[in-house]
């Protein structure tokens, strides 16, 4: 316990007194949640001590049967109950396109559009030389594997973030496929402003490249 | 899979798509928690996929070791590891103060401020009629039985929150101790202006509650 100055009463970064052993272990591995620090982990820890001890068990070991029960589509890597997903298993869905993303969150932001009906391949990542992640770690091999193996594939859609990492990892696999025998459409998702947004707050790059790659207007 | 209108493009209450029964499974278990809804939630599932599966296996087990593992002191009801907690079984610890509290966060922020050498009783909530909780749901029996039955206690802090059920619980403890046949010495929180607040921002109630209980000034 720390004695406090009788003026100075700033104990943000003071770490409470835990009265129990599995309290304090328990606000540790909350809080090794990304955005989860310790005071919130403590909030947590505490709530379940409020609650019936079903609903603890119904949420440890969701936790745990996720990290070990998870599989991962072998065509497009995503997340899958079977060894084949959903969408690549689809009839309905259009095999001539497939859209490369950067993680299984992708996945489902482009799903939850509705616009579109081809399939994915998920990279697992972009390459990243600061983070240590080279063409090697990511599905890269796999992706230039099934656009040659497959005689479906007519179009690759490039669909990672408009960073650096993310314009690297197509221009990467730019010249993965362009080496192909099989020459297939590479295209990427449109850069521009995005709606809703105010023109005044729209960043110098940003606008710049809705200007150059303006668009025939239609109603 | 909703269709989306091709300009009205608000997503924000649509439910994604998820392609596997587990990770729905974690992202409802893990939005139970106060404070964290269902894209926060899929925000640390996906965290926990990126992981080694040693670390989902030690938050789970946390969280359910805790819950089942979790005791309480028999004679202040705060967590503990023993059947009467360090604090409460500390010969250092002034038997003749207790200090009545709501929560055990609440005895966590008392210990923290290094002023406090005293005892604790937590009580497990407020007196609150609107939320079905009444006098019989909290450890007022006990406390009243611990004043009356040890003879060492001397002076009763009533410490809760400075609010209507906070002050109804006051008022009742106040009736409860007065009846007993030992009288002890009743005090409360004194109630003032925040430590760095600003007196512009500070509410009438409050500032009306310092001026009247104003104190002599120390150097």
């Amino acid at each position: 316990m720390l004695q406090s100055c009788r003026f100075c009463v700033n104990f943000a970064l003071m770490e409470p007194t835990y009265s129990s052993t599995l309290l304090e272990d328990a606000v540790s591995a909350l809080s090794r949640f990304p955005g989860i620090g310790r005071k919130t982990a403590l909030r947590l820890a505490l709530y379940l001590l409020r609650r019936p001890a079903e609903e603890a068990d119904t949420i440890g070991e969701a936790i745990m049967r996720l990290r070990q029960g998870v599989r991962y589509c072998r065509v497009c890597h995503n997340i899958s109950e079977k060894e084949v997903c959903d969408i690549c298993a689809s009839p309905v869905r259009d095999a001539a396109t497939v859209c490369v993303v950067e993680t299984v969150r992708d996945v489902m932001s482009l799903e939850a559009t509705g616009q579109y009906n081809g399939l994915y391949h998920v990279l697992g990542g972009v390459i990243s030389p600061i983070d240590g992640i080279g063409p090697d770690q990511l599905e890269l091999a796999s992706l230039a594997q099934r656009v040659a193996e497959t005689n479906t594939v007519r179009e690759v859609i490039l669909a990672t973030s408009p960073t650096v990492e993310g314009d690297t990892t197509n221009y990467y696999i730019y010249r993965l496929l362009s080496r192909l025998p099989r020459q297939v459409k590479i295209t990427q998702l449109a850069r521009g402003v995005a709606v809703g947004n105010d023109i005044e707050y729209t960043d110098e790059a940003t606008l710049a490249r809705s200007l150059v790659g303006r668009i025939p207007f239609e109603l």
